[in-house]
């Protein structure tokens, strides 16, 4: 399963893509941060974030997309960008035709680190351990971009593991009773 | 000029299109609000925000697109509806290639009442009254949607009466500094 995570932000917006399934270690595929300048027109910023994404989506072709979803509790002028950002992460990803999955940062750390209080080093050790990595990616948004696609590959291939235990469940049920018939 | 207007929301996105020139009325060309299901799928909801925006700007062809600007005073539940679908209509926009200006509610609400702090029905009164129209627009993102393309048109042209006059001021500096060569 290939996943692409978006770290959205406006002035820095980190992008991940990574490969994996069930049980097995992930492989980096692509990282890169969109940066765009705070003093430019959000018109502009925002086209130019959209045209990248269409090309990474297009160049990668992801199974599926992971975005960060925005919280609250940061200062208001960052969620505003950070809001403007993912819906062009989660539109670019609509369009394309892959499905998408946002995650908030504590379920991402949890995935990654086992804690959902997990700091940005132990996040960026993990990610780095995870796919075998020499050094942590940098900056930060590239790391969380690749810490999005890791825990979808995994969240994922446990939803998958869950719908196959339903699947045999339930046919087992209609086996036991088609032999009560 | 034309100007499509977009009071953006999830729920409820109102879009306007007027047409008008300096010193005249303005004429109502179109309106509607695009409505998505609250508990529907994020990127569902703004590809179908996305898509109905991108048919209305190749029906109407407006020379600018005026979106209200987000603000953090309102819940922060409505602020993210909010910023998500503002940031769709104004990529719309860039993706068409029409200029994009963005205003507060005061400025909008001060260019068609005369004051920043006009309530809702005044609104909703002069936003009929300017477009010589029989019954308000409903619901009031309609309303609102074609008051921020009114403002639009009026703070084009005074922009565009401005720069004139710079042009002129600056075209008979240089005439008089010719004179005296």
């Amino acid at each position: 399963m290939r996943v692409l995570g978006v770290d959205p932000g406006l002035t820095r917006c980190g992008i991940g893509v990574v490969e994996g399934s069930p049980g097995r270690p992930c492989r980096l595929v692509a990282v890169e941060v969109v940066r765009t300048e705070p003093d430019a027109d959000l018109a502009d910023r925002l086209l130019r974030l959209d045209q990248r994404l269409a090309e990474l989506l297009a160049e990668h072709r992801p199974d599926a997309v992971a975005v960060e979803r925005v919280f609250s509790q940061h200062n208001v002028r960052t969620v505003m960008g950070t809001a403007q950002a993912g819906a062009v992460a989660v539109l670019a990803a609509a369009r394309f035709g892959a499905p998408v999955r946002t995650y908030t940062p504590s379920e991402v750390k949890a995935a990654v680190t086992g804690s959902g209080q997990a700091g940005k080093k132990q996040m960026a050790t993990m990610v780095t351990r995870l796919l075998r990595l020499d050094t942590a990616p940098r900056p930060a948004d590239a790391a969380d971009a690749l810490a999005l696609a890791i825990c979808h590959v995994w969240r994922g291939a446990a939803q998958a593991r869950l719908q196959a235990a339903a699947r045999a469940a339930s046919a087992a049920g209609a086996a036991s009773r088609g032999g009560h018939r």
